[in-house]
Order: C-alpha cells, then sequence, then structure tokens
C-alpha cells in the first residue's frame, strides 16, 4: 500500500467509481461478493481515510466519507453500502468502547489494511452472549450481516442476561466458531453480502467487548445517527445516479413521441418531468446536506455533546431519510417515463436504481420514521 | 386434444394458473421461453376460446378471454401476456381481412390447435413490403415480438410505398426467410419473447394479406383499442396479484413494528396503507369492468358500429389505462412498506409486480394518453 | 302545489339549479339561510319524490333522488346537501321507526309538504333525554344540525341512561323550547345552516320515538350507510362541477402561457392536466355508481338483507368515499393551474369548490375510514 | 419617526406581526385597504429598512427584509406582500436605473418615509408610453397593481414603440391622471389591493425613467429574481403559519377519533401526517435559505455578477418556488385532516392559507417555472 495524500482521494474514488462502473450492471445481476472491487478499495488505502493520523490513518473527516459513498453509490450502491458501514463499524470501539479500543482498532485496521462487516441488526434477536470468568461465549445467529463476507473483522450485537442493551463486541471474521454464509440473495443492495452469520459457541474475550456500549453519553448515542447518514447518502447518491442516467438516455435514445418535436426532450410534458425530478433532487441534497452539517460539528465535539444539539441532529436526520426516500422512489420509478420502453432492457441495469432503493429503504420503515419525528414535533410544543 | 365445455373454462385456467404459480418466481428469474407452459396452454384448449363454434371453436367471449388474462397476470404476466396477445393476433384477419380470412385463420387455428405471436408494432418502421405480380416480399425486422417464439402464426406489418397505413399479413412462422430471435432480454415480462424478428426476403403469399387494414369501418378500427383491453386486464391483474401477496405476507410473516400491537396489521398506518390499497384497486376494477361492458357490445355490433360508439370506447379505455397504470405503479412499490425488508428475498419474487408493470406501461406512454384524452375532452366542449 | 309526474322531474331540477346557479356565488358569500331557495323547493313538489303513492308521494327512487342530489351540487352543494339530507332523515322513521310511525310521517309530509332538517349527529353528546311516565324530555344542544334553519321536523338523537344507542325521536321544529341558532358560519357548505339547535326541557311524545333504532336488523342498519351516499353524489357533483367551470374558463378565458400555442388549450401540459382530471372523474362516478346500485337492491328488499350484502354496500360506499374525496380534493386545488391567476376573482367563487368539499369532507375524517376499511380487508381474509 | 437600531428590528417585527394577528381573519374577511396595518408599519421605520446608511435608511439586509416577510406572512401574508414588495419596487432604480436615481429615490424614502406600491406587471399589455420631447405620457392602464392604494410611489412599466422591453418608470401616485381603482376582491392576498391602476394621459419627466432597464447588466437582471425571493418567502411564511396553526389546533381542541387515545395527537395517523409535514417544511426552509445565501452574495457584487452566477441563482430560486408551492399546497389543504370538522368556522379563518397560497401561487404558473427548468437542465448537459 502506498502513502495516500488527502488532496488526492477525490480522483482515487472517482477512478474507482469508474471502474466499478464498468461492470455494475452484470455483477447486479450477478450478485453474490464483488471480491475483485472490495480488493480495488482495500488496495486504494481508503480504508484508513477517517483514522486518525496519530494511528496511521489519513485524517479524513466524515464529510469525506460521505462524500465518496455518494460518489460510490451513483454506480454502484452495494460497494458504496459495504464502503460506507466499513466506517460505522470502524468507528464503534471509539464510539462506544474505551480509549484503550479505540487505539487498538484504528491502530490495526492501518496495519492490516482491514475491511470491516457487521453481525449487528439489534432488531435480530437470535444471537445471545453468555459471560464466563474470563470471556464471553457468543451464540446464534444473525441476519443482514452486511459486508460479513470476505470482512476482516465483524462489529457483534448479542443478547444478554440482566441487560436490556445489547452487547457489543469486536470478533475477527475468521475466529473459530464463525460461519459466513453466503446467502443474501435479494432483489436489491445485491453485492452487500447482507446475509447471515451464524456463531456457534464463538468465544469473545472482554477487552473485545464495548463495555460503554450506546448509552454511555451523548457522543455514543451518535452511534444510532451515524448508520443514518451513510444510509442517506446512499439513498442520494442511487437517486443522483438514476437522475442522470435518465438525463443522458433521453438526450441521446429517447424517440421523440410525436413528430411535433425534433426530439423527446423538447416535449413539454418530458422537460416539467425533468424540471420535477431537478427540484426535487435539489432538496434532497440540501437536507442531506444540512444534517451532514449538524453531524459534522458533534463528532468533533466529543462527550461535549449536549442532548439538545443530538436531538436537532435526530431532527436533520429523519428529514433527510425521509426527503430522500420519498424522492428517491419517485424518481426511480418515473425515470420511465422520459426514457420509454427501450429503456428496460436489461443491457442497462436501469431498474437496479429502483430495486437498490427499495430495499434499502426498508431498514427502518419510513412509516415508523415519519410516526416518531410526527410524535416528537407534537410533543415539543406540549412541553 | 379433448372436447371442452364453456362451463368449465375457469376451472381449467385456474389449474393453469395454479401450476404457473409454483415456478413463476424462478421462471421470471430464468427468462427465456416458457416452453412447457405454452405446451399446457395448448393442451387446455383454451387457445380456441374466442372462436365462434361454426369454426370448430369454443364460442367463448372477449370477457372470459379478458378473465383468463387476469387470473394467469395475477401469478405470471409474462403468460397472461401471450396468451392475450394470441387472440388480439388471432382476430386480426376477422378485424381487418376478408370473410374468407377470418373463416380460414379460425379453422386453422381450430384444427392446427395454433399459438399466434406477432410481429406487429406499427411504431417500429423497420420492416418493408415490396409488391410482385403475385406476391410480396418482406424484408427488414420488427423488435417487442411478443409472443413470437415457439409460435405458429405472426401477424406482421410492413410499411409499403404508395400507402400510409402499414400492410398487416399473416404468415406463418416457419416459413423460409423468417429469424425469430430469441433475444428479449428486459427487466419485465420476461417470458413473453418480446424480441426481435427478422425477415430475410420473405415471400408472402396475396391472400397473406389483409386488404381492408385497420381503417376499412368502425368495427376494423377496433383493433386499436383490443390491445389496449389485453393490457388493461394484464396491469389489473398485476396489482391483484401484488395486493394479495401484500396481504398474505403481512397477515403471516410481517412482524410487528412496536410492541404495542399484537401483529403487523394491527398498526393502523400499515392498516390504512391496505385501506388506499383496496379503494384504488376497487377503483381500477370498475373503470376496466366498464370499458369491457362498452367493447362487448361493439364486438358483436360488427360494422355496424357508429363513430360516437368507438369514441366512448375509447375514451373508456384510456381511463381505465390511466387509472390501473397509477394505481398499479403505486400498489407494486409501496407494498413493501407494509411487508418490511424480509419481503425482498429473491424466494418471493415480490419485485417482479413491479418489474412486470413498470415495463409493459411504457407500450404506449401514459403521458400520451392523458394529453390526448385531455386535448380530445377539451375539444368536445368547443365542438 | 301541482300534481308532478315523475318524467318531468330531471327537468324540474335542472330548471331549479339553473336558478340556483345564478345565485350561488353571492349566497356562497352571504351564508345564512337560502329561504328563497328553499321555498323553491318546497314549491317545486320534489320533497315528496321518495314516498312512495300510496301514502301521496311520487314514489321515486334512491337513485333518482342521488341523481338530483348532484344536479344540484354541481351548481350549489349546500342546497344538494340539505335537499339530500331531507330524505335522509324523512326516511329514518321508516328505517328505524314502526310501520305506523312510516305511513304518519311520509302522510304528514306529502301533506304539509315538509322540509325535514337533523339535530342529529351521534358523536355530539350533549343532547340528553329523560323518560317519563308517558313521555320524553330531551334537553341540551345539538351541533352541525345542517338544514334545521327553516325546516319543519328535525331528526334528533339523544343519549339515553341505560342504553347504548342513541334515542331517536321525530320532533317538530316549532315545538316549545326547541331554538334553532342561525350560527352557522364556516368556510364551505355555507348554506346549510348546520348550527346550533337548543332544546329546553322539549316534550318528546312516546309515539315520537323510534323503537328500533338502528340496530334493528339489516335494514335499519342502512340508515348510517345512506347519509354517505348523499355525501359521496355531494362529493362527485361538487368535482364535476369543478371541472366543467375549468373547462369552460380555460376554453375561453385562459391566456396562452406560451406564444407557441394559439390557446391555452393548445398546451400539452394543460391537455395533460385535464386527461388526469378526467379519467380521476371517471373513476370516481363509477365507484359511486357501483355503490349505488348494491344500495338501490337493499332498499328494495327490506328487512331480508343478508349481513354480507350489507358489509359489501359498506365496503363500495367506503371506496366511493374515499376515491371521490381524493379526487375532488385534487381538482378543486389543482383546477386553478390550467385557469391561471385571473380566475381567483371573487365574482367567479371558484374556490367555492374546494371550501365546500374541504368542510364537507371531514364530516367523518377519510383517515377514519381508510383505516377502517384496512382493517376490514385484512380481517378478511384472517377469517 | 424615531430612530431605529438594526438589533430592534426584530423585535419591532414581532410586535408588529403580533398586532397584524389580532385581526387578520377579521381583514381577510373583510379585504380592501388595511389602512390602520399600512400607518403601524410606516410609522415602524421598516419601510428605510434596507436603504444604506449613507442616504439616512438603516442599513439592513435582504437577508433581514426576508426574514421579516416570513414573520408577517405567518400571520397575515397580504401585509407580508405589501411589505416585501415596497422593497422590491423601491430598490428598482438602484437596480435599473442611474446612479442619480438611486440615490433620488433612496433619500425621498427616507425623507418621505413612503411606501411603494407596483403598476409593473410585465405580461400586462394595455399600458404604452410615448415619447414627446422633454418628458412620456403613460396611457392605458395596469392590472394586479400590488401595494396601489395608500401608496406614496409606483413602479410603472410601459410598452414604447421601438423597443423590445417595457419601459420602466417611477411615478408618484397621487400625480395628475393616475387613478387608482380599489377593485381587488379577489378570494386570496385579500388585502393587497391588487386591482387596476389607470393612467389617464399620465405626464412622465425623462429623469423618472429608469433608462437601464432589465438587461443593462446581471445586477439589473437580478431584478427578475427579487420577486420571487419575495414570493418564496410569502409562500414559506404562510406554510409555516399553517404548520402550527394545526399543531396548536390538534394539541388543544382537535377530539381523539378513537377511544384508545387520550388525545387525538396520539393518533399514530395524525403523528404520520405531522410528521410529512413537519419535513417538508424543513426541506422547504432549506431551499430557500440557499437561494437567500446565494442572492445575498450577488447583491453585493454588484456589476461583477458572472452570467453563470446568475444562472445559478436563477436555479435556486425556480426550485424553491416549486418545493415552497407543492409543499405549501399541501399541507394547507391536508392541514384539515388532523384538525377535523370543527376547524371550518369562521372564528379561525384557517382556509385563508390555502386561498393565499393558492391565489400568489399562480402568479407566474409553476407548471412554466417545471418545465423552463427541466429545459435547461437538459441543455445543460448538452452544452
Amino acid at each position: 500500500m502506498t502513502t495516500l495524500a488527502l488532496e488526492n482521494i477525490e480522483e482515487i474514488a472517482t477512478t474507482l467509481a469508474a471502474k466499478f462502473k464498468e461492470t455494475a450492471v452484470a455483477r447486479d445481476q450477478a450478485g453474490g461478493n464483488a471480491k475483485i472491487e472490495r480488493d480495488l478499495i482495500r488496495e486504494s488505502g481508503l480504508l484508513k481515510l477517517l483514522i486518525p493520523t496519530e494511528y496511521g490513518g489519513l485524517g479524513g473527516d466524515w464529510a469525506e466519507i460521505l462524500h465518496l459513498v455518494r460518489i460510490f453509490a451513483r454506480v454502484d450502491s452495494s460497494l458504496a453500502h459495504v464502503f460506507g458501514y466499513h466506517f460505522v463499524n470502524l468507528t464503534t470501539p471509539h464510539l462506544c468502547g474505551s480509549e484503550e479500543q479505540k487505539i487498538r482498532y484504528y491502530t490495526e485496521t492501518v496495519q492490516g489494511n482491514l475491511f470491516w462487516g457487521n453481525a449487528f441488526n439489534p432488531v435480530d434477536i437470535k444471537l445471545t452472549a453468555t459471560k464466563y470468568a474470563d470471556h464471553y461465549i457468543f451464540h446464534g445467529k444473525k441476519t443482514f450481516c452486511s459486508g460479513s463476507v470476505d470482512s476482516d473483522y465483524l462489529l457483534a450485537s448479542a443478547l444478554i442476561d440482566g441487560r436490556e442493551e445489547p452487547l457489543l463486541a469486536i470478533i475477527p471474521t475468521k475466529r473459530i466458531g464463525i460461519e459466513v454464509k453466503e446467502d443474501w440473495d435479494n432483489f436489491g443492495q445485491r453485492q452487500t453480502d447482507s446475509g447471515t452469520v451464524e456463531f456457534h459457541a464463538v468465544r469473545v474475550e472482554l477487552n473485545e467487548v464495548l463495555e460503554n456500549g450506546f448509552n454511555h453519553n451523548e457522543f455514543s448515542r451518535l452511534r444510532l445517527n451515524i448508520s443514518s447518514f451513510i444510509l442517506n447518502h446512499l439513498y442520494l447518491g442511487i437517486v443522483e445516479g438514476a437522475f442522470e442516467a435518465a438525463r443522458t438516455y433521453a438526450l441521446t435514445e429517447t424517440r421523440a413521441r410525436s413528430p411535433i418535436y425534433t426530439s423527446a426532450t423538447d416535449d413539454p410534458i418530458i422537460q416539467k418531468h425533468f424540471g420535477e425530478f431537478f427540484a426535487q433532487v435539489e432538496a434532497a441534497k440540501l437536507v442531506v446536506a444540512h444534517s451532514d452539517e449538524l453531524f459534522q460539528k458533534l463528532w468533533h465535539k466529543g462527550s461535549d455533546i449536549q442532548p439538545h444539539e443530538r436531538e436537532e441532529l435526530d431532527y436533520a436526520t429523519n428529514v433527510a431519510k425521509i426527503v430522500t426516500t420519498k424522492v428517491g422512489l419517485d424518481v426511480t420509478s418515473r425515470m420511465f417515463e422520459v426514457m420509454g420502453s427501450r429503456a428496460t432492457a436489461n443491457r442497462y441495469g436501469f431498474d437496479r436504481y429502483w430495486r437498490n432503493l427499495r430495499t434499502m429503504t426498508l431498514h427502518v420503515p419510513v412509516d415508523t420514521t415519519l410516526q416518531e419525528l410526527g410524535r416528537r414535533v407534537l410533543q415539543r410544543l406540549k412541553g
């Protein structure tokens, strides 16, 4: 691995994205693990982008991560997903662990150029931890383990008696007893390896457990926001990719629907669709940018974050999710109206925008987000 | 082939649909020609359902055809499509040809238990016909030739000098010079074989050409409405299938989003979605039923149809298309909100409802239908 | 009052509607009681339209009533409302009372040419009844008493101890103790007199109480459906009126937005709006017509109605409400896009379509109807 | 007039808004000229807020103006409108006139505490100017002259032979020949006095004409953007006002729809509506804020503005318009679903949000903005 200056990052990411694009349609159809592309990411050095320079990282910031997630998502939202979640998982020791753990995992990741996956989904309650004198045993299984296949470390959450919050642990993927099933076969986000990980009496050392958990302070609670940021940028990147694909196709391929018009894009109704798409995508960009700004500030505040600050961030993140979901589902389905029936050919793979977005936006139901947001908005006034 | 009483038709179709359902998800993923299922349709005797008894047919009516299209479309809209279009193609000699041709093709179809496909798309102008003393030569190619693979007869339309309207002809698929490319690979309606048919200097006899064409009288003009009926029933069948799938899945698989509710379907927001789905689907059924009634009447009126009657039918068909398209795109995408993320697994194939509908509803852009309908509605008052 | 043949009814109603139209905008602005127009309705003889000929009525059917409600609603939905509800109130003795009461009130209404209003709203619980030896005392008040001002009879519902269902009674509006406040001042349905009626210890005779109530049998339960029919026709009439107003205005007044077009209605985007309006209104008509047909059948079945039949009617009525509400709110607000800013002048009164519809569609929240419908649709499968 | 420090402005505006609110519902019903409130604005000193201190003004910035427009619009969008347009008109000499004219009108406005109105609408072509040796004669009429009644100066645009662009002039409202008809009677923005101004051979001096016009440079072209800013803030203020009204009402007045819930705002469906409202309003705020930032920068750049900068501003302004229009029409109509039927009482005046927004958003049809935006977005790629 070569040294990497921060200023080259955009270029590196753009080059990677161009490579991903070449095979994105074929890989979407194939599904499975994107080993070649994951190794390209490894080789790029970007896995250590967010790690502070004092631990050998590139000292990048979340803004850069999110920016790259979007660059990737425009062409391949599966790779964007595993890339983004790598950082969510990697920073969990920082957020929810001890200072020692933070240092250890940042350092190891730099040294080993490690790729992190997850076995984390807290809604999934089939993984339990049992405490012994000097270790834990994890037993059971987790589903929706994005980035698990070909990962080096897994972030796991497990139920444990006597504690409401799940136990968080960092476990090397290769540890004895861990079986990563390559069984993700869903219609979207096909190369995220979001399948099952089975834990057959896996021994977990005490110092692998993140004792602080999610609720230690407002900084550790950020953990719950961070995955939303990644997802929001994923959604936005998908819709940006869809919009550009529709624009290029309409300008170059779509036939005029009526002899009155020289080209399809002279048609007022097609123009109006594009006006609507553009306005919506702009709004989506701005709500996402707004939550990014708030987040960036809080990340640097660390344990000084005040509850009302994180609450404001919560609002912004939820608004961003709601808006990008709505815009995205509209654009990725309606885009075909401006392209026409020939655009349904599989060689274009244009349906993958909808399939990817439709799949990812079910992560937490948008209904739940809307209802909860409404409830809080109403309560706020009451108080 | 056994004799077949009209009263058994619903049962036969339901049995077929149940068989189609078993493999529908797998065949959607595979794409290509549904040879086994097409042969099941052949064996069922249903290909002669619409043919009058005097020619050996079952003397069924369009209402029955459309009903079966919907039964099939609920589980497999590709088979519904080729089945429905079989009748569109088969009745074209009746609508646009001579009495002799009508009799000939009805009779041959009964005798040979023939399956009709098309090479018809009039928007596609790469097939030309040249007239010689006692025959025509068809040369060029057609795309979107649904049902062409494994067909017995093709309905073709070709451009010919000195005539604005395309020339219609009935050509045996096996005729020398016809090359049916098995190249349909689009994201929806995957087993409709809607690919390319190439015509390499194909000889067409004079008596294979339907001289009346589309504009002979109001009856022949019905030809343009008929394919819309089939499509509207296809759309409706897809959305009915999607609705039932969502309902069954939500009742049996979806987890409650909140501990407040015993089951997912106790959630008021999920109930509201179902209320919206149901109301929309009911409206779609009624607009389709209304255009069916008008059509059924006109089919029996034959050459006595008055222009205002066909105009009324046009309105009804377009309204049905607009409503089913809108409802369908909403339900097939929103259904996932009531099912949750596990419903994106490919073993369910639930995305095929959206993919099939999205693909088919681009046939004629709904924007064009809306604009044209609006134009006529406005003009009507003027006149 | 002259005798009136059924065949002239359409003509009479159309003439009345034309008269109502002349002053509809001015009366909408004025609000209050439409005494002149109510007297025109009285003089027309239409108040006895639904009453069987054996009691001196015109022997009309609900289909006719609903048809007239729509004719009126296109130009003046307040008058349509009080006219339609006259029959809802008038038929309540038939549905929920004894045979004697049915005869008595039909007969009296014919003889006195009576106009019925209501003090009925069952959600409103501030009116109580107390039973004494040979009479009841009604005390308290009711709000939303449509048609109360200038009425001859009031249908009232009151809470009574020891009974879950409210007590229904027919009370002459002029009875001592009844005070009809002329206090309806809402932004829509401005001449429906839907204000407060106060009951100051009003004596109600035993034979004025409808002992069967709503739940006697399936026929009496129809009472709850009937007001929905009236409202659905009101909604549909309003949207039909709005659509025609928009069409006429766009054709005659709206300026072309661009020099490319000779007239506003040549603009493809405006045409598309009209296509959408028309398709939606057609769908609304068909769902309403479907529930009408079911209702008409049940009305004649009387006490033979089966629970599943009324359930089917419930579904149809709710679907009709949901669809007309949605279509109506869209068309009455979006219609201005095709008319332009000059159409906001008060001399046209075009905002009254939205105001009237917005007001009436809150009667029972459409959310409640949607949720309840969804709940039942889900349960139906379970059972 | 007292001296006024910038820091007190928010407070002054808030106090004014509170006063406006007391009578807003009554004045909306009355329509006509808001003389008392206009005089309160005059007395507040805010009319000179934007005028640089060197001319005796308060040296405020557009950001402040726009902020106040929104504060006013939340309670009374008519006053917000005439207040905002005062500055649009007042700055036109600065944008489209000579340095001398800029100074003159800024100075005079401070000295006389003048309130500006318009007779400007360039689409309206019934006002012509004729040039004479040392003056012009303006003859004809203008409609939609917002703020004309009780104004001190009018900004007028007139057609003149030999010039494509209309001629701009500043004319004292009291000048001989000017007749301000108090004839604005539309259903929204009822106290904006947007009626007719007739010009009966009005003499206009040469130095009252703004010779540069709109197209002198990119700075003068800003004139066309500025009115959009005011309108976007008007829309946003209206929807903010509606949202707060709905929230307060739902928390304090709306009855629970079902006994399951203690209060209406515990209902998940009502909460979801509020989540949707809030998310949309947030998005609207952010798109408006984004265009404000771009504008503020350009205003200070003056004649150094580059075409691509103004183009970027154009995009942002149009996006803001599209988003606020869509959000606003939804929220101001749907708000009643969370409030219920009692909220239609005229004492609340809640329908005025929709009426005001519906009226103002027709200024330039949003369809035109969407189509034009789409056209440019498509072209941009081409170029």
